[in-house]
């Protein structure tokens, strides 16, 4: 097996960041210009995850959503590692990589974010399609305008017509935007492109609990179910979901729910990277201190939606961006105390707020103080997610693509573009 | 199998189009609009070949070159058939779709296009690439960087560096773009993310012919291939291939040539729709009357690069986007005159010149009274590409993306994309 060779006089500590995320992103951008850093990713890009379910609604390219990390990395001292990490060996501060190769470190940040967890519920990975990378955004807009021309086909063909059930399940802010930007397609461009096949496609969303979008407050809730409604989607509340399978979705003390496209976005875990420490915590996150390190460890950080730091009401901190970036740049700057020989501080997340998108001109917004929504909202959120957009190109690129589909109500990426 | 349900009191003869290509999109959009036409694909947008390379060499996104064929033909009265052709019934006057589905046809349009043709060289289809679809462009463009990314970890791990060889077969435009496209990539962009690793690869272009773009004026030839030496492609003359396999290229009567990463822009042939008619000529182009029709079909007619219509010296035309356009629009018009009872005309193709790009501010055109090179031709390449290019969107986005590449000096879609 090869082995990472360390020169004997090394001139700083190595700092090795695992995953190219919002949060690991951020360490590397917020280290000193002169740390010895390696950040280490499965893809050479960094996908904009926010804005994953346009892709697989046509409204954006993939290439818009991912920009490369060398390019994120430069101005920075860090070096970049395509490579899968699969283990720690905290005893001697190794990273194995897939590819055999042990990568030494002095300080790790484990940013490696989330993937789908299904809860248990049996036929998720075969039958439902879930919402955390570039192949699978791709995969379900191929799918789904597939789908789409299948109807075109039959009706043409004289054949019998199997309507089009996508449903969503989760309706958490990827549920919602996701469940009505596909109700936007069909409605709107697909409509345009075979009105009577168009027809054919109903959207749905299931939800667990008594109300969507259960982190915003109630009446913002209410709003985007309205707003929802109001796109053609179909909202099952305190829903239950016990299996899904090819054509319907099972739930528990209630007749299944026809579907032909399911999409899972009920929830994510902490990726497995192999026993760290020993202790995880729920959705597979890793147990830190208020430091962000792990027990034991004076030089494991987690970051991220890996991470099972707690918030303030002694409720772990949601998965989403800010959290990832703000801790990020938090192990940073304590990583870099301590090598000067300073205290180090406790992590403190400051919520700047919360939004989701639903439609054209339809979104809601929460801060500490301004709850709102309709078209100031979504104005906001399309200000906000362009101005986060990594690189300049990603942004002018998503501003022609965004002011075009919404001048001419059109969506110009409604290509099958098949990924392995 | 299901068959297509024509009604019988049909209002107006179907116009079948096989391929939504240049050729197939500009028949359907001259025909008039109470035409009853389906136009057939493979795919569900259409491919703008001519950027293909630029997408495989980090330039654009896929999506950019992409266009949805339902869209394309707006404003007109075809239908779009997702399908694949396979044969031509031509006595029962039906095409057999792949899906099973027996398409009947009074006029049948063929254009389909064409695939690669590798002269029977032997490890083509293994060990090289083809430059014909999105799929291959982003096979190219995800081997290419992921083996920069080889180099780099080889180079940081202290193993033995194998350097990149790329090497492309054909010095026509495809090639000479390709090349040229991916040393500037090479020299640039990736030198920026890691010198060290980007210093090991090399670009070479193998020429069966005493010089590359043989098509143009000698003076232009020469002034390509000094802008291709300019960019650090070395150029091989009077080399016929012989064999590809994983490492080298086998040269007729010489050395073989190191090669690790092999693309093929040597030649494409029309694709096999079976026999329809029998009569096949060189490349595997349909023989066609001076109507582009199939002899002694009254109703089979073939264009673009399936076509093997004779240009005006007794030779073929070009597969070129033009000819297929020209084509396109003056089949439409002889079966609107055959439809009213008139007469037709045979085909004249108006060669309107030729240009090819080399890299930044090179290029080179020839038209009938000019010929010229440098930035002047290199602007009108641009001019020319983004006017051609479908609707705004598309011109929109290509325009960004060429404005920052131009003024940053990047490449922003350096991503490993899988394609299946």
């Amino acid at each position: 097996m090869p082995k990472q060779v360390v020169p004997a006089s090394q001139r700083s500590p190595h700092i090795v960041v695992i995953g190219a995320g919002f949060g690991g992103i951020a360490v590397a951008r917020a280290l000193p210009k002169d740390a010895n850093v390696t950040v280490v990713d499965q893809h050479n890009y960094q996908t904009f995850l926010p804005l994953l379910y346009q892709v697989a609604s046509s409204g954006l390219a993939a290439d818009q959503i991912a920009y490369p990390v060398r390019a994120a990395l430069r101005g920075t001292s860090a070096n970049f590692r395509l490579g899968t990490a699969q283990r720690v060996d905290a005893v001697n501060q190794v990273v194995k990589l897939a590819d055999g190769t042990d990568l030494h470190y002095d300080h790790l940040i484990l940013a490696a974010g989330s993937v789908t967890n299904d809860y248990g519920v049996s036929g998720v990975s075969e039958f439902a399609f879930g919402m955390k990378s570039l192949k699978e955004a791709l995969t379900i807009r191929a799918t789904f305008l597939r789908r789409f021309e299948e109807l075109a086909s039959a009706i043409d063909d004289g054949r019998e017509v199997v309507p089009l059930s996508v449903v969503v399940i989760g309706g958490g802010p990827t549920g919602v935007e996701m469940a009505g930007a596909l109700a936007e397609l069909a409605a709107g461009p697909l409509a345009k492109d075979r009105k009577d096949a168009a027809s054919m496609i109903s959207v749905e969303l299931i939800e667990l609990g008594d109300r969507i979008l259960s982190t915003f407050a109630p009446e913002l809730s209410d709003r985007a179910a309205k707003d929802l409604g109001s796109l053609g989607v179909r909202i099952h509340l305190n829903t239950p979901v016990e299996s899904v399978s090819e054509r319907a979705i099972g739930v528990a003390g209630a007749p299944s729910i026809p579907a032909n496209l399911t999409i899972w976005a009920a929830g994510v875990r902490g990726v497995d990277l192999g026993s760290v420490s020993g202790a995880v915590a729920a959705n597979g996150r890793l147990v830190v201190d208020e430091t962000l390190r792990i027990g034991g460890a004076e030089n494991i950080w987690v970051i991220g939606d890996l991470s099972g730091a707690i918030g303030p009401g002694g409720r772990p901190l949601p998965m989403v961006a800010p959290v990832a970036i703000q801790q990020g740049r938090h192990v940073a700057r304590q990583i870099t105390a301590l090598e000067r020989g300073k205290a180090i501080e406790p992590f403190v997340y400051k919520d700047k707020g919360s939004m989701a998108t639903i439609g054209r001109h339809k979104a809601i917004v929460e801060t500490k103080h301004l709850h709102f929504g309709g078209f100031v909202a979504w104005f906001a959120w399309l200000g906000l997610h362009l101005v986060q957009l990594m690189g300049g190109r990603n942004r002018v690129g998503t501003l022609a693509d965004w002011s075009w589909n919404y001048l001419t109500f059109d969506r110009g990426n409604r290509h099958i573009i098949d990924v392995e």
